[in-house]
């Protein structure tokens, strides 16, 4: 093998890393961008090593930009007194798209796990306590996931807050917007059964 | 937003463009990246960079390499004579898989198409012809997608082939290696029966 081939090749193994992409859905996606070498390979190559100079951690809040402090926490008009506390950067963008939070965000970085030995010093715990304390935070919302560990860390959050003046609330568990009930897990059909509302 | 979020944004726009990833997936993918930015990013970037500067197609066979004329092409224990036929480079990359063809290719780009206006000098048809004669070929294998296209595209190279001494041949059809009957269409167990062979 020449290499011609080995460079292709190995453009496909990198590409199969990916999460979603297997091998074979990278040598798809490695072929198109053959074909499209000067449309499409040539300036998401340019874009990626741009994004990939440039990026980091807001030394805030966790949130991914190209600056020590990310737009969302240079944007006054986001100084609401809410901060809504997510594991991962994905969680904000959900968050983000859902356009109805106007405050700030803190990204832990993860979720406390005994069996994978992560801490609260392993997350931004410590630093969320500061914010909280530091910037007259009145209400911090847990967005954390539905699991075993996000519950735990939610907990975990709420007490060392306690006595720290601001109000915890969490996200409302209940049915989708446009979920049938018939494809709901018995969990969260329990958990929209006990919020229940009138109507 | 700022120019931090526009490029994270622009970066998952070009990635959701490649086959086999939505929007969502790319958003994975680009966050993956993001938090692997010197490990996985920088790299893919420079191996993509460095791919679509250099990638080219062979001028005499269509298959994608990094020189004017392909490894395959270069490669003279491969001028056994034969040339397998096939549409796209994907088809020459899972026949390579496959490590029982010995001889070389003909990339013929797409198939004929009345619907498309998709005609025998849109293709490298004409390139074919004059490669059987001047290398003294003595079968071509037409390795063609089992589609109405693909077999009406066989046809004509078949007929284009006539006198020019080559033996014109194509892949048998049958049930796939470990298939399962009940997982095939009518078509295939058709072929399948028509082609049934002593055992
Ligand atoms: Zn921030
Ligand atoms: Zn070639």
């Amino acid at each position: 093998m020449s290499d011609a081939t080995r460079d292709i090749e190995a453009l496909i193994a990198l590409m199969s890393r990916l999460p979603g992409l297997g091998p074979r859905s990278a040598r798809r996606a490695v072929l198109h961008l053959l074909k499209k070498r000067g449309q499409v390979m040539a300036p998401l190559a340019q874009a990626m090593a741009e994004v990939a100079a440039t990026a980091r951690e807001c030394v805030s809040c966790g949130n991914i930009g190209t600056a020590d402090i990310c737009d969302i926490c240079r944007d006054d008009r986001r100084a609401t007194g809410e901060i809504c506390v997510v594991e991962d950067v994905a969680d904000l963008w959900a968050m983000e798209r859902g356009q109805s939070f106007k405050g700030r965000y803190h990204v832990l970085g993860g979720t406390l796990s005994a069996l994978d030995a992560v801490g609260p010093e392993d997350l931004r715990i410590p630093k969320l306590l500061s914010r909280v304390r530091d910037e007259g935070i009145a209400e911090v919302i847990l967005a954390l996931n539905a699991t075993v560990d996000g519950q735990t860390t939610a907990h975990y959050i709420a007490d060392a807050l306690e006595g720290a003046g601001a109000r915890v609330t969490s996200l409302a568990q209940g049915v989708p917007v446009g979920g049938e009930l018939d494809y709901l897990d018995d969990g969260t059909i329990q958990a929209a059964l006990r919020a229940r509302k009138s109507v």
